[in-house]
């Protein structure tokens, strides 16, 4: 038997298992889309791992004490700082397609930058934390 | 004459200049508060870059097509991703005077963390972008 | 004469120095392969660095206390959590040769995520150091 | 009522829910151990994330594919790389108790050093992916 | 009318508006070139951004009191740790411009990578700083 | 016999072995301080590493193609970049026993904040490299 590939393939709904199928479903209606993204399907190579961070983005990302598109922008704000470009793309995609306007694009950009800035002068500067922060 | 320090020492109001005195005397009443914190103040000891990033913050961090709150926590979300002390204790305050609930504060955390747990999937497994987010 | 260029050319081994070739040869020598990879072969640019890099990796990769597999999913765990991609899929390669299997590669990226997860969580909720682990 | 603080309070087993209760049980039992570190007694000031957190560190930390030590590695690998110092001391206390030695940790700093130096050496250059590795 | 795009496209010159084409030809003349790169191009999408930045980066990148090439390859050793191509082919061409030789940027990339080893021994071995160093 | 202790104790001179002050006396002696820093008496523990790393240093960090303060400059730039304490607390120090003026600190900052907002704003907009940087 070949030794695993360096890339996984991404696994498609005619080819997945019951039990993949049932996320995808659970995915594509949660969504109301009518497809599944390469995340969902690459890891669904390990079907377990699949299920849990399904489990994990309905608990964390569903209906919560914060609106949907703020969600979405702190998604966006931690993908743009670690700089993962697939990260970027689909949640920038979710962010437009829950009304992120180009303005408010344009000022994410801005504040995701401002603030890796500042947080440098903040290590470079050693800053000691007021007392009226604590 | 003597080295620079090791640290920096903050510049309090009754030793700054007049033109430092300035930009904290703008940085206390556009937030409407008596003091000014360690960022500006150590910053102080180069005039021309507290005016400088005095001046960003106004213009970013101002009112604009996001909601005060939201902008806070997309503030604090990178501080996290970075792991900035001084920052997170700074934008945490100025969140919760802008009315972060504890609700709200879990659901942050929450979001910041999934997300930079699924940055690292999309790296390990060299997510192609899907057609759709293109 | 020209500035140098944007990007460095690869070293092939028939336009090697002397000095370059007998890197190269210790490299094939010690993984038992007839290949140099692009890592080395643009190192070899600047042969002391070229030369320098192969013994710390030598010292530090070679056999020791921790067996080769763990070693590689070590390297590949850093390169993952910067978004390397050469790195993840040099190391990947390396470690999909020390025999990791497709069960040990899904618990792999299962636990990179988690880490970078929680460490969020450990910055944004400030934790003390318990006692216990002093 | 006053605002959330800005550090949250670790819950102690005598102030917990019978909900949070039963989790700091399980995390005793299955670590067998007489007491609940911070992670887990500040994350309880959101028992939903308690629970879901415990939940996918029990799934991806329990036995696996990968032996526990290399586990604790992996963890504290990424751990080093983030420069999280609360997980550096409870998955370096954790890595000691699964057996690592001396020796043994000396290798691991000298790896995820050396990984974190390649990787930006990688950056630097720009490399492109040899076919052998695709 | 449609959402935002996933990219925003690069204005070019020929469509800008006169407040944009003023910052455009500042940047030319600035630098002596007849083109001005993407950065720019796609800042413009946002006219107060693309101004606020190029203001910020004559102020800071301009002549001080560190020589052009020591500015330019700060710049590039902040690229390289964040693994940024743009950032780094763009600094990468400043800085060959401004003279910086082939052993100049060899001796460069090693200083990096050594930095971050060192960092990580740093953090993993939680080491304190020395009275001397404060 | 017991496990390793959570923090590994700095080895004082008086305490090392021939091989461990050897190391020691070059430091000093190239340095030409009376003195070790933690970094080197914590790494003392593993003397392998220890004068593995006192090695690079010497051939990295000594007289080379870039001016000595430079080179602690691009050191520190890193260091502040990944938030790395100890580092800032002694490549600054170094720094400014290399004649590194106020002036030329606060430029400095300046420079790694702005770099480090920049790489933030190249990934969130996704910048395609112009083809004059190639």
């Amino acid at each position: 038997m070949s030794a695993p590939k360096a890339g996984l393939a991404p696994i498609e709904y005619a080819d997945a298992s019951p039990e993949v199928r049932a996320v995808y479903d659970d995915i594509m209606a949660t969504r109301k889309v009518d497809w599944v993204n390469n995340y969902w399907k690459v890891l669904a190579n390990d079907p377990s791992t699949l299920r849990r961070m399904w489990a994990n983005t309905k608990e964390v990302m569903g209906p919560g004490a914060l609106d949907p598109l703020t969600k979405e922008l702190l998604y966006l704000a931690v993908s743009v700082t670690n700089g993962c470009r697939y990260c970027i793309a689909s949640h920038g995609a979710a962010a437009r397609k829950k009304g992120l306007t180009p303005e408010q694009h344009a000022e994410f950009i801005a504040i995701v930058g401002l603030a890796n800035e500042t947080n440098r002068h903040a290590f470079g500067l050693d800053l000691q934390i007021d007392d009226q922060f604590r």
